[in-house]
């Protein structure tokens, strides 16, 4: 490979993405461009601005940008339509974000003519390839420069060796024992390590930190009402919100009643078991609210071949396949599904519960004359006999040919 | 057709059964059989016999058997091992024991030479089909009949006036309005009908009846450990139980603490929508402790292959498919996953929450020397560079193909 | 139900729908629309025209429409773009005709007023299916009238003696035994019944109408190049060619060198096996020159999702779901990989074969660079080592908790 | 990685294998042991020897053996109960051998107490991946060398460069331009290379080794019946044939009908696309055999599963993936199907067709009481009203919804 000359950095400005700064540019000696983004992880982005500057980057190679309202409408929307889960229950907060960030770094390095790109995942993780697997498809020729993979600090006291060297601050939780290694956006906050590691122990208290504990959560249950538009929410109690005020909220509900922890194993792509922590709380309730709204408004055919093909779509978005073209023939055949998934969901939350009410949709396939214990609404009872011979067909010929057997 | 000469009814002892006995009785002139279950529905049994009895059925001719432990071990525990839910959530305890019942009548009508089975099942639901394609598979040329199907009886006053004036004693709770429509056994109570016909109402406090509610659950929560053995359950807090004691014990722990309560639309087979209320406490848990030791004994390329023909297990079971060969086919593959899945998980029960937290097992492929941080556990990070940059290939062909048009 | 006024019957002109055509107005004493379409089934059709106006149908009744441009264009395109075939080789022309002309009903059903359809299918088969499924979901309120399911007449005899009676004049042919059952299109004709009814029996020459048999077919191969533009043949031999000339095309090539003859026993929706020859010259060259196509332009990921889900597309489509939205959400999935389908394929005919020899693509996805067997094409082959590694760690894993065992 | 002491490596005694053995000596000064297979390749084993003797190896460490047996019985067998195909037509007969070599290169390296193997796949290909994942798989801590991802060797002329240097014989087509590159076994072999990397170039006749052409093939079609049991066949007309003997026999009947000639563009593992040519001959009409006697043996239950299963069972395979345990989960599913799977099928074999002219078994599920046009079988016409009228029911909901929008 020729050495890259200009080279745009996912930077979050915290210790790790600080140290590959400096360490690209010794390493290198290339121009550094820093990306940074506010997906909602909650966290001061001007602190990152002034890392940069402080480490030699030029103000006109500082990009901020607030990213929330497309991690929300373009990667969470689509997700949900889907009700993706990896492995059950694991709703991919970080998965999505990922490849927004590399499509924006992407776009970044066009348009201030950087010949690399570069990202502070470990060689261990998932992250990388979200990152890498993005570059790659929208721009095949990009170079990938992954530090981690590549210099020779094998662990934390080695980085903040390499910090206090280069005069970068380091702060005094990253100094002591290993903290937990956290992931945090609008949809989610992610929590490994420490403690975790051994997956028979129970969390401490601490490593879980957006949400609170069932036990904390109010003695009184919350009702609330969600609308759905074609498959996406749009409004809370009436209230139209924008994509990011939604979920927003959402959060706030979710948190406040001890909503969307969940404690797992998952297994990586590279292969590896890893157990987590992840709250999301906000997602969790939606998830819950556009099953219902889709229980009553998907075909049963609809409904089902979905189901099937979920674990495949989150799969692909897990492992980082979010650009390949199979993820967008699957989100096709998902967004289809989606276009009279309208209606409203009411909703229960109460100390880690998310408890569906009722739902109701000016499209809604489910037929009161149809299910009545009575007679009525077109249905023929009679007609169940041919629906079962027929069906039984098949099967009345094969217990024929096992009648020996059985 | 020709007219049957003997006929084994499944048979509860309720007014339904007890009017259908009747009616075969003087519509075909038959000797009556009837088959009596215990699938832990909790009633007392013995009542269907001096029903029976007192309808004219000949001693000899009068069935019942406890069928629990076969319940748990031949149907719910291979259904369990394949975390098979229907629709999400529904975790299937009707659609598992008509299957059962079918089996046996059959058997019975084998052993008492009869030529024809009833059940009263109606027109409009699933279990028809359940028991129906049962029969058919196992004896293919036995008479079926089905009298909510043939009578010309078309709704529950028609009944209770048929009773009347055959003498069969009426409850009081049968002859005002129309009650619940309910099933229960070992694993699940059902409820349908009344207000829940409209699934915008939030269901009455009396639809729920095998479980407390979240609210009154207690504010402490409750710890217990799981072992499983195969991918079966076999003790609890390190008490070795048979299949029904254990179901038992875990239905107590749940219904104690609030859990598994699900309102939901499902689509039946015959191709409607009904509302309703399913109560599985045991299973619930049972569910989340088996998917979690599942999380470190199964392999990824295992899990992720059974967790995408799960929907389609679950629909052929709901459907009535249980003794179709595809069904038999998808067990096989099931139950070969389930060789390495010993071991134990450690689970709190709170408020209608099932939280995992901790998991053990012999075959653990959880490895904390690989998860770690710091290098280590025989996992080179260099080696995640050529992992992306293969699986990254085809992406940036086509890449290179769609660069004019992204 | 209510006696109908007014009825579109499918009608073919032959003995079969002439004998129904009476039935109806005999039965129902109601107003008959007649309905024949050139499907490309190679029949006069003014001969239906004469035939309705004999049995009494109002000139302003009788409606004759040539549907093969639709046929192909909008039935046949997008189920090639699948690939699909039912029970591995079937080509499904039946089933993809059916559809379009139950849509036609219902839409002369719509302009002239009529709350009746009928059709000649019998109640054994799958086309009953085909045009019920599609009536019903197209007109959830119309009235479906299958007189084969209602009528006493029994067999081909009966049939006869019908016409006879009410002077239908009947061919020869229909007065002996049984002739085949056929059903032909511009796609596909189709044969069953006589001898082929033993499936041990070879078929007799004159089972087989529409193609010469490998013997017969000339001693010299025939070379043509097909073009395709996203997913579908527009030119053969650099001839620009509407979809119907197209296909007529391909038939005349496929006819005269013994190509796409079959002979299978498929499982049909009712429940049973069924013996049938299909002779599908044309679409047999066309299948494999549209596997041929997408062999470059198809990225992998894409290829193998829609190989995994073709078997189900196909089978919703012989069991009449065309309109069921689970068909609608595969066909979006298919259509969005087909984008980039566009190129040339050069095949030889000879004899039965289909032998590919040659594809090209503007947008091809194959590099020769990558693939020579020198370095090159920015391929390194180390990157091998990492691939592997992380694909096996698992089995590694894996390996050692099964070390005891193997 | 510690150094080797002792190498197994999978030796053909060709140029390769044999310049690697030589590296392999001279980089890692270890103890080599040779492992040369008998998979009916048609190679003179004993050369094998007399070349790895020349080359220093001691008598003892040089093992060869006759493993056609196991590659059909237990290779070649289970793969064609499942049909297993991939991209539609490459029946892998590479595919399946080189997790036997890998089996038994393991269990020879227990045997002498080696500790790393080493095989001749290039780092471009598929081959190195179904080696190294056996190895990893059955021995989770062996050392693994692939030396043309090791060495500095770009490709043939340095590779008999080399060979000069050392006094290794290299044949006089191995020094002009590079040959095909080939391999071959009991089942196929395979042809890649030289003109063919232009996959818009018509193969040459020299490319064909193993069949003939279908011009050449005689002008007679040859008929014959092939016996299945358990899914397996067992005999061709009418003689009992063991596993080897049987599939030499289709070769030999295929080869001389012209049969099994196939002409593809497919998509490695690593990621890029490659032309192939393969010959299957004996494959080629075992699986059409297969194929028709699961059509008369499999209910469509089965049939469809097994179907729907199969493209991601030879993705499988032919990524290597032979000892994952999701392989063998497939397996057991597959396997369980084909218990009923006796009978036997006549084909016709004319010029690269594979005709099947007919097929029976005691396990039949067809009935010619079913399918005959008249009433009969115990088929009742008009239970398809009921069948067609429920199934349409979710589809006239969704009609209702539709309405408007249609």
């Amino acid at each position: 490979m020729t050495k890259p000359r200009k080279i745009v950095l996912a930077f979050s400005g915290g210790l790790d993405t600080s140290v590959i700064l400096k360490w690209l540019q010794l390493e290198y000696d290339a121009e550094i461009v820093t990306f940074t983004a506010d997906l909602g992880q909650g966290e001061e982005l001007e602190a990152a601005r002034h890392r940069a500057l402080a480490l030699g980057v030029k103000p006109e190679n500082i990009f901020i940008e607030d990213l929330r309202h497309e991690l929300v409408s373009e990667y969470a929307f689509p997700v949900f339509r889907a009700n993706a889960a990896y492995e059950w229950n694991y709703l991919m907060g970080t998965p999505i974000a990922r490849p927004l960030v590399a499509k924006r770094q992407i776009e970044i390095a066009r348009q201030v003519g950087a010949d690399a790109v570069a990202h502070g995942a470990t060689g261990k993780g998932n992250d990388q390839l979200r990152f890498e697997l993005g570059y790659y498809a929208l721009a095949p020729d990009i170079q990938v420069i992954a530090p981690w993979r590549e210099w020779d600090m094998a662990g934390r006291a080695q980085l903040v060796d390499f910090a206090d060297l280069h005069g970068i601050p380091v702060t005094k939780d990253k100094r002591g024992g290993a903290p937990y290694s956290a992931d945090a956006n609008l949809l989610h906050i992610s929590c490994e390590g420490k403690e975790l590691e051994d997956p028979w122990i129970t969390p401490e208290d601490g490593a879980w930190v957006r949400t609170k504990s069932p036990e904390e959560a109010p003695d009184r249950p919350t009702t609330i009402e969600i609308d759905f538009v074609k498959g996406d929410p749009v409004a809370i109690d009436g209230e139209a919100l924008d994509p990011v005020a939604l979920l927003t909220r959402l959060n706030e509900l979710g948190s406040e009643n001890g909503i969307g922890r969940i404690d797992i194993v998952d297994t990586r792509y590279v292969g590896m078991k890893c157990r987590g922590l992840f709250e999301t709380p906000g997602g969790t309730i939606w998830l819950h609210a556009h099953r219902a709204i889709e229980s009553i408004t998907l075909d049963r055919g609809e409904a089902h071949l979905k189901d099937e093909l979920m674990p495949r779509y989150a799969e692909l978005i897990y492992n980082g396949y979010w650009f390949a073209p199979e993820r967008e023939m699957l989100q096709a055949l998902v967004d289809k599904s989606q276009e009279r998934v309208t209606g409203t969901v009411r909703l229960k939350l109460y100390k880690g519960n998310v408890i569906v009410e009722g739902r109701k949709s000016p499209n809604s396939l489910y037929s009161q004359d149809l299910v009545t214990f009575e007679e009525g609404g077109g249905y023929h009872q009679r007609d169940a006999t041919g629906f079962i011979r027929l069906n039984a067909l098949r099967l009345r010929q094969l217990g024929n040919v096992l009648k020996d057997v059985r």
